[in-house]
């Protein structure tokens, strides 16, 4: 029997050929996508149906993945300001050495996935301290999470010992290697803060699990002149000789590369996480994405942690991926909505290795939808949807949520977690976290 | 007797000394703004006032002021995309002349303004072809605006001869001189599309009737060239040597300008509205902000209309005038927080010649006053209201509005006019709107 059938939508699929179905809809069974069709073909479906919802004056499309974030960094939201990403960072681990515990680090973490789900995106890639934290975050809410274990070599918030964190890394694919709502990952925090050895001892674990390795890469010219003294090659160099790149390399910024650095990377099939508004507010930067999408590196996107922020908008990524590039280049038709879509959803799935489960609205996968209202004032008129989704839709559009089937954000609300107990929770934190600088 | 007193709020006043209440409020009498202070100074008044306002979880602020619009393109929009401005301005410009009239312009300027209404916008400087329809459509909701006739040689979508443009421009500033919620200004388009003579002509009323000047101005490299090639002089020594410039002008997006051009613009204290959104998304490059601030030019800050932007969001805007120059300049201290609000607050106010009457939250002032709500996930934790207000607020958390003390915007809905049936006007249009480039 089926459970759920959706029905009078403008069904945007986020597929190669970036099907649109004007007025459709999808069928969903135990959790999965059973058809996705024209209204009317789903009729006989909808009849027998266990629930059935009026898709009109709405988009249906798939879920968004963010592939780079750290939502317990959430706690620290405007905390310190007007700073470059160097001493800014020394700041931000202040903060986090005194404030951040299993359970700060959960709530934290809840914070800033309720505020992502609520927004529409159902998949993130999460780098955290306390990555079993970051998952029970993510089932508070409902949404699935890439993360796994933290390789830095300063002590930092859990001042664990190489040899632990290597155990809690393979721990972690072990425990999570059948979940379908986790994607083991293991995730060294970058080439300045982690030694050559561990950055190989962190991508061999993640060989043998087959999880996802994912990194900070080239971030700021401070970054690539640090790592030029030490080593005597670029960022990207470095990790290429050190053998971490591949296809299931995820490198979080690449602002500053040259030529031969985006032909690296596009010859390893490594995977960008682009941050822009990060890029922008740290004054890292402006990534090269046109250069990088004509040499076939796959750019995906990213919000970065709301510290940097200074909150968790990948519909904000999204349009400064499709407008920023044409600014700063000069050329308007670099980044085409199609192109800066995929980014978000399709090109999102295939980053994470899970383009067979999500990324796109089609048969058999899982069901992770999302329902954008166009009943606003800047929704209307929409001459193309995909054009609305890229250039004028905004967080609050989002309706609702589905992960899996599960119907995770009701009418704007979150159905599992009483996010006010979060939000109260955090603002009786919010006097220590701020003396923690102080 | 007192009509309202909000309490409880955190209190963003917005003048030079950056005061914040962080538990205050405002009574309001006669439309105007009557004490601001700490909410336990405000029980007096509350007791006997005719309304009294629960602000507990949310900042009380000045309504925003957007500089350089035009809303009746909202009807355009996503309509023309993936063009540089100038074949861009040739497409709008056959879609313009095949569907406006008095009353779709009237249509496409509530729908604009009904927008930026529930978004905080409470006063806008809008250029478009039918004056008195803009105004008709700003009392419709309930907004103030800054607008007036336009001078442009091609016949545009009026037909008009200059003559009568002359008489329509002149005729406007008669009628809306004394109105509190209509600012006259003379619009000509741009030295691209007047004539040097037109754009004295248009110069001389505003000055004959103390009404403010507006104009596009060096948006684009193309612009450049094409006056440099006519004039043999840049746009602004071209505008400067025909004594357009001045404290009461507004030049919209300056985009591109060289050190001597921002030197006559400081010295002759003309105002840039700055376009950040359009600017990226047209290709039309990076203005000079933070060298225009050293400079001392009154930088203000504009969302354009929803035809190249794709949407009306001024809160978007001010995020990234204020993240923006930070990534391309490689400096993270450059547009402070402060700055950046004092652009849509006390700033535009002052290049609107209206800061006696509105733009902060200060005794005797009208109370035009919006309410952001502080529950949302991405703004808690609140360290500080300001960066809040610039890094990680967003359009939807506004709750309530206030123009001249009347409620024009209560608890997300417009109490004015029914939004649903422009949205329903203009759904009924878009068929036609699609032809009209077909």
């Amino acid at each position: 029997m089926t459970d759920l059938v959706i029905r009078n939508a403008i069904v945007v699929v986020c597929d190669e050929a970036g099907t649109v179905i004007r007025d459709g809809g999808v069928a969903v069974t135990d959790g999965r996508i059973e058809r996705i069709a024209a209204s009317e073909e789903l009729e006989g479906l909808a009849a027998s149906a266990r629930r059935v919802l009026d898709g009109s004056g709405h988009i249906l499309m798939p879920g968004l993945i963010n592939t780079h974030c750290h939502a317990g960094d959430s706690l620290f939201r405007g905390l310190v300001e007007n700073l470059p990403l160097e001493p800014w960072l020394q700041t931000v681990w202040k903060a986090e050495g005194a404030i951040l515990n299993a359970e700060t680090s959960y709530l934290g973490s809840v914070l800033g996935f309720a505020e992502q789900l609520l927004g529409g995106v159902t998949t993130v890639m999460d780098m955290f301290w306390y990555p079993a934290e970051t998952v029970r975050a993510a089932r508070t809410v409902g949404m699935r999470v890439a993360t796994g274990g933290i390789f830095f070599d300063l002590p930092g918030v859990t001042g664990e010992s190489t040899q632990a964190r290597i155990a809690a890394a393979e721990s972690f694919c072990q425990e999570f290697a059948d979940a379908d709502d986790v994607i083991p990952a293991v995730l060294p925090h970058g080439a300045y803060t982690v030694a050559p050895d561990n950055l190989e001892k962190a991508k061999a674990i993640a060989d043998r699990y087959g999880a996802l390795f994912s990194t900070h890469a080239a971030e700021t010219k401070a970054e690539q002149a640090d790592i030029s003294s030490r080593y005597g090659r670029s960022v990207i160099r470095h990790m290429d000789d050190l053998g971490l790149l591949g296809p299931r390399t995820i490198l979080a910024h690449c602002v500053h590369l040259d030529d031969e650095e985006i032909a690296i990377l596009a010859s390893r099939g490594a995977v960008v996480s682009h941050n822009p508004l990060s890029n922008l507010k740290l004054a890292s930067g402006v990534a090269r994405v046109p250069d990088m999408l004509d040499a076939g590196i796959p750019v995906t996107l990213g919000t970065d942690g709301a510290i940097s922020g200074n909150d968790l908008d990948l519909w904000l990524a999204l349009r400064l991926a499709a407008t920023l590039h044409k600014g700063t280049s000069g050329r308007a038709d670099v980044v085409s909505t199609h192109q800066a879509l995929a980014m978000v959803t399709s090109g999102g799935a295939k980053a994470l290795g899970v383009s067979r489960k999500i990324g796109t609205l089609e048969q058999g996968k899982l069901a992770d939808m999302i329902m954008i209202d166009l009943k606003r004032p800047h929704a209307v008129p929409v001459f193309d949807p995909v054009t609305h989704l890229v250039y004028s839709t905004a967080k609050s559009d989002v309706r609702h949520v589905f992960v899996g089937g599960e119907h995770v954000v009701e009418n704007g609300a979150l159905t599992r977690h009483a996010l006010d107990d979060t939000l109260a929770a955090v603002e009786e934190l919010a006097p220590k976290i701020a003396a923690s600088i102080a």
